[in-house]
C-alpha cells in the first residue's frame, strides 16, 4: 500500500468500527440516559482518562528516538496537567464532581466496571509491549474523536439538565488537542510503516484500539442499561 | 528504623558504593587518561544519558498518583530538552562533539561497550519492574552526583588542554538539578518505605543503581586503561 492508501485504511476502520456508532452513545448523546446511568459512564470513563498518561509514559519509556520523545510528551502534559495547567483529567473530575460523585470515590476506581479496568490496562501494556510504530498508531481513534466530542457537547447540553457548560470543558478542550495529535500520529504511521507486516500491524493496532473504545461501552451497556446486571462491588446509581 | 535512620543508611550505601570511588574516575578527574580514553568515556557515558528519559517515562507509565507523575515529568524534559530548552542529552552531545566524535556515530550507540548497554538497559528494566518506591529509591545516587560532578569540573578543566568551559555545561546544569531532585526522592522513600521489607527494598535499590554505574567505570577501565582489552566492535580510539 501507498501511505495514503494506508490512510484510507485507517479512516475505513474508524467509519466501521470507532465506539461513536454503539448503541450506548446513542443512547448517551440522545438523552435517553438518567442521571445514574451517566454517572456510571462518567466514572468508568475516568479510567482510560487516568490511564492515558501512563500509556504515553510507556510510549516514551521504550522511544530510543529523541525527537519522537519531544514531540509526545505534550501528551502527558495534556493529560496531567503541568504547572498551572490543570489538564484533561482534572477536567474530568469536574465532569464527575459535577455529576455528584465523590471524587476519591472516582479516583479509587472501586466502583469501575471490571471490564473497564481489563480494557484500559491491556491498552497500556499493548503501548508497552508492541512495536513502536504500532503504539502510535493506536492512538488514531483521536481521527475521529472531534466529530463524537462535538456530538456530545450539543446533545449532553441540551438533552439533560444535569449538565451544564462548566462541566463540558474536556470536551471542548479536546476539539483543539485531539487533531494535532491525531494528525502526527498519522503521519508517523504512513511515514514509518512501509513493509505489508508493518502496514497490517498498523491496521491491526487501530483496530485493537477500536475494540478497547468499544468494549467499554458493551460493558456499560450490559450493567447499567437492564435492570439487575451491575456485577458485585460496581458502582451503584444512588448509592454512592 | 526511622525515616532518619534510613536516610543515614542511605547516605551510608553512597559513601561506600557510589562510583566517586572507582579507579577510573581518579584516572579521569586527575589527567591520568589521553584523549582517546576520555573519548572512550563520554561515549558509553552517552548510553546512559540517552537512557534516562527512557527509565524516567517507565517510572511513569507504572504510576498511579497522578500528583507524583505532575512533579517527576520535568526530569524527562531535563534531558531530552522541550520548546526553547535544549536539554541535558543535547549538553552531552556536545561534549562528545567537542572531544571530536562524531554525532551520529555516538547516537548510534554501535561503539559502546556491551556491559555499558546491558547496565543501562538492566536500569531501565529496574525502574520499569520493581515497586514504585524502589524505582524511585534507584534515582537516589544524585544525593551523591554534585560531589562528583564538581571535582570533575574543575580536574578537567585543568588537567585536559583538550576539555573547555563551554564542553562542561551538562554538569554545571546538574549542579543545580540533581539536588532538587535529589530532595524530592530521598523524602519520598523516607515517606512511603515504612515496614522493613520495604526500607530493604530501597537500600537495595540504591545499591543496585551503584552497581549500574560502577559496572559501567569497571567495562570502561578494563577495555581501556590496559592496552588489548578492546572487544571486537567497540570504539577504537583513533579510527572512529
Amino acid at each position: 500500500m501507498s501511505p495514503d492508501e494506508l490512510e484510507q485504511e485507517l479512516r475505513a476502520i474508524g467509519a466501521a468500527q470507532y465506539h461513536d456508532r454503539h448503541p450506548f452513545h446513542k443512547l448517551l448523546h440522545g438523552g435517553k440516559l438518567n442521571k445514574g446511568q451517566v454517572q456510571a459512564w462518567a466514572l468508568n470513563r475516568y479510567c482510560y482518562q487516568s490511564a492515558v498518561p501512563r500509556k504515553d509514559a510507556a510510549l516514551l519509556s521504550r522511544c530510543h528516538d529523541r525527537e519522537l520523545r519531544r514531540e509526545w510528551i505534550h501528551r502527558i502534559m495534556d493529560h496531567d496537567g503541568f504547572g498551572d495547567e490543570e489538564g484533561g483529567i482534572e477536567r474530568w473530575l469536574v465532569l464527575t464532581d459535577g455529576l455528584g460523585l465523590d471524587r476519591d470515590y472516582v479516583i479509587s476506581r472501586k466502583g469501575a466496571l471490571p471490564e473497564t479496568i481489563f480494557a484500559v490496562e491491556a491498552y497500556v501494556n499493548f503501548v508497552r509491549e508492541k512495536t513502536l510504530v504500532e503504539a502510535v498508531a493506536s492512538s488514531l481513534t483521536e481521527l475521529f474523536a472531534p466529530k463524537i466530542h462535538k456530538e456530545r457537547i450539543s446533545g449532553m447540553l441540551e438533552n439533560y439538565d444535569f449538565i451544564s457548560d462548566d462541566v463540558m470543558q474536556y470536551f471542548k478542550r479536546r476539539l483543539t488537542q485531539a487533531p494535532r495529535d491525531a494528525e502526527f500520529a498519522l503521519e508517523y504511521a504512513k511515514k514509518n510503516a512501509r513493509t505489508p507486516e508493518a502496514q497490517t500491524a498498523v491496521l491491526e493496532a487501530l483496530k485493537f484500539k477500536c475494540n478497547v473504545l468499544w468494549a467499554q461501552l458493551d460493558a456499560l451497556h450490559y450493567a447499567y442499561v437492564e435492570p439487575g446486571n451491575i456485577p458485585p462491588g460496581a458502582f451503584v446509581p444512588g448509592e454512592a
